[in-house]
C-alpha cells in the first residue's frame, strides 16, 4: 500500500504577479490555510512594496527564477501574452514534481505559451477562476473572490491526475466550484460569458463618449438609465483584456458574427416596427436571469442591491 | 400684490398604472407629504387587489374618467403605447387648471399621443425619471427610487411656468434633480443612455441562449465572468420596452448604426493583431466610470457591491 496523497497544504506556493488576482490567492491561501509558504513574485517595485506593507505573503521578490525555487506549487497571475516569456524565465529553476498553473482567461493560447518551457516531471494545470471585479492592483484583492465561483480547469491529456487534484483541492478550499473541460471548449464557453460581454461593453462606452450631439455630462448624468452597468466592466484592466482579444481571436470572432446578425435582426424589426418579435424576445431573455439568480451567481436584489438598505422590494409576482 | 404660488402639495394626485414606476410615485407621494390624497388608478383586479392590501393609496379604481375626476394632479405611468386611448378616455373629465403628467422614457411621441386629447386649460407637464431596477408590478415599488436620480421634464413651448415649476417641485420633494429639455434632445440622450444599452442587453442574452455549442447551464455557471450583469436589464418589462423601441425608432437607430460602425472598427482591430487600438479604448473608457461614480449615479463598491460586507479593497492606486 502506498501512503495517502495529501493534497494540501502546499509546502511553498509562488505567485507570479500581485494583481488583483494574485493577490486574491496570496489571502485566501493564507485564510484557507493552503499553504505553508507564500512567495510572491513581481517585477514592479511599487507592487512589491504594497505586499510587504499589505503582509499577504511570507516573502516577495522581483526575481523569478530565485522565487520559484523550492516551489511545489507556482501559479502565473499575469496578462495572459506575458506568460511565454516568464515561462521561459521559470521553467530551468522549477523543483522536479512541482506544479504550474496559471489564471489566465484564455486558455488555449495559454497552454501553447507555457507547456513547452516546462521539463518533464513538471505537471502543468492551467486553471482559470471565472472571478473578478473592475479594480486593479493588490490592493484591490481579497480572500473571498473566489467563494460560489466556477474555476475551470484545462489540463492538457496525460496530465497527471494527482497534480489536478491538487489543484483542484485548493479551488475547493478557497470556496470555489471547479469544473474540467478542454482547452477548446474554455475558449469558447468564455467568448460568449465573458469576453464578447467585455468588448461590447467597451464599444458602447466609447460610442457614447464621441457623441457630438449629447455632452459627457449628459452621458453621465442620465446613465442609471442603463448605461451605468456597461460602464462597471468597461473599467476592467486594459492590458489584460487586450491580450484576451488578441489570443482568443477566433472564438471572438465567432461569437461576435453571431451577435452582430442577431443585433440586424433586431434592429430589422424596430425599422419595420414588428413589435410581436421584440416582445417575443424581451421575455425570453428573463428565463436566462432567474436561472443566474438560482445558481448563485447573482444577486436577486433589484437593481444589483444598488438600494440595500432601503425597503427591500419583493420578486416580481407578475 | 397676489398670494404666492403654493406648489406644493397637490390635493389629489391621480396614478394612472401602478407598475414599479407608479406605485413607487404613490409611495414618495405619501413619504413626502406632496399630495392630501392619492388615487389609484388601474384596470387590471390583479393590481387593484396589491395596491389596496399595500394601502399606499387612499382610493383604488379601474375607473379612470371617475378616478381622474376633481385631480389637480394626473400622473400617466402606463407603458408609452398605451398613452393615447388613457388621454382620449381621461380627457373630457379633467378639472380645469389640472396638471397632467407622465413618466414615459420616450418624449416626443408622448407629446404627439397625449396633448391633442387635453382641453384648453389644462397643463401638461411631460416627465421621465431616469430610475428604475429590473423588477415589475405594484410590490416592486419603493419611496426612495427616485432620490439622487435625475428627473426630466419637457413642457411645450408656451406651458404655463407655474405648472412647470410644481412638477418641477414635486420631483425635487422625492429627492431627485430636474433638468429641462426638448423632448427631441430627450430621446436622443436616452436613445444613447439608455434605449441601445437595453437593446444590446436584450440581444446578447439572446445569442448566448441559442448557442448549440455551449449550454444554457454553462452560460449561466460562468456568467460571473461579465455576462451577468447585461441581463439585469435584459430583465426588464418587456411591453415597457417594445413600445421604447418602436416609439424612438429614429434616434435608436441612429444610436445603433454609431454602436455598429465603432464595433466593426474593434472587430478588425482583433482580426488584425492591433493591440495598440485595443489597449487605447479600453483606457479610455475608464474615465467615464470614473466620472459616474463622481457624480453619484453608480457605487463605488467592487462588482456592484455584490461583496458587501466582505473586506472592501480600496480604489484602485495604479
Amino acid at each position: 500500500m502506498t501512503a495517502p496523497v495529501t493534497s494540501l497544504p502546499f509546502e511553498r506556493v509562488g505567485i507570479v504577479g500581485l494583481g488583483l488576482i494574485g493577490s486574491s490567492i496570496a489571502r485566501a491561501l493564507r485564510k484557507s490555510g493552503s499553504a505553508r509558504a507564500i512567495v510572491a513574485i513581481d517585477r514592479d517595485e511599487a507592487v512589491q512594496a504594497r505586499v510587504s506593507a499589505l503582509g499577504i505573503a511570507d516573502s516577495v521578490t522581483g526575481d523569478a527564477a530565485a522565487g520559484v525555487a523550492g516551489c511545489d506549487l507556482v501559479i502565473l497571475c499575469v496578462p495572459v501574452m506575458a506568460n511565454a516569456a516568464i515561462a521561459e524565465q521559470i521553467g530551468p529553476h522549477l523543483a522536479p514534481g512541482a506544479i504550474v498553473s496559471d489564471v489566465g482567461s484564455v486558455k488555449g493560447a495559454v497552454v501553447r505559451d507555457i507547456a513547452p518551457h516546462l521539463a518533464e516531471g513538471v505537471h502543468f494545470v492551467p486553471a482559470h477562476p471565472v472571478a473578478g471585479t473592475e479594480h486593479s492592483g493588490p490592493d484591490a484583492g481579497f480572500a473571498e473572490l473566489f467563494a460560489n465561483r466556477w474555476s475551470i480547469l484545462t489540463p492538457p491529456a496525460g496530465t497527471d491526475p494527482a497534480a489536478v487534484e491538487r489543484v483542484r483541492a485548493l479551488w475547493s478550499a478557497f470556496g470555489s466550484n471547479v469544473e474540467i473541460m478542454t482547452p477548446e471548449h474554455h475558449d469558447l464557453v468564455l467568448a460568449i460569458t465573458s469576453h464578447v460581454p467585455h468588448l461590447i461593453a467597451y464599444n458602447i462606452v466609447g460610442t457614447a463618449a464621441d457623441m457630438e450631439t449629447v455632452t459627457e455630462s449628459e452621458v453621465i448624468k442620465f446613465s442609471a438609465g442603463g448605461f451605468r452597468d456597461f460602464t462597471r466592466i468597461a473599467a476592467s484592466d486594459p492590458t489584460m483584456w487586450r491580450d484576451v482579444f488578441l489570443t482568443n481571436k477566433d472564438a471572438v470572432l465567432e461569437m461576435l458574427g453571431r451577435f452582430n446578425e442577431d443585433l440586424a435582426a433586431l434592429q430589422r424589426m424596430i425599422r419595420w416596427g414588428d413589435g410581436e418579435g421584440l416582445h417575443a424576445l424581451f421575455t425570453r431573455t428573463r428565463a436566462i436571469r432567474r436561472g443566474i439568480i438560482a445558481s448563485g451567481q447573482e444577486t436577486a436584489a433589484p437593481d444589483f442591491g444598488r438600494h440595500a438598505g432601503l425597503s427591500a422590494p419583493k420578486e416580481p409576482g407578475a
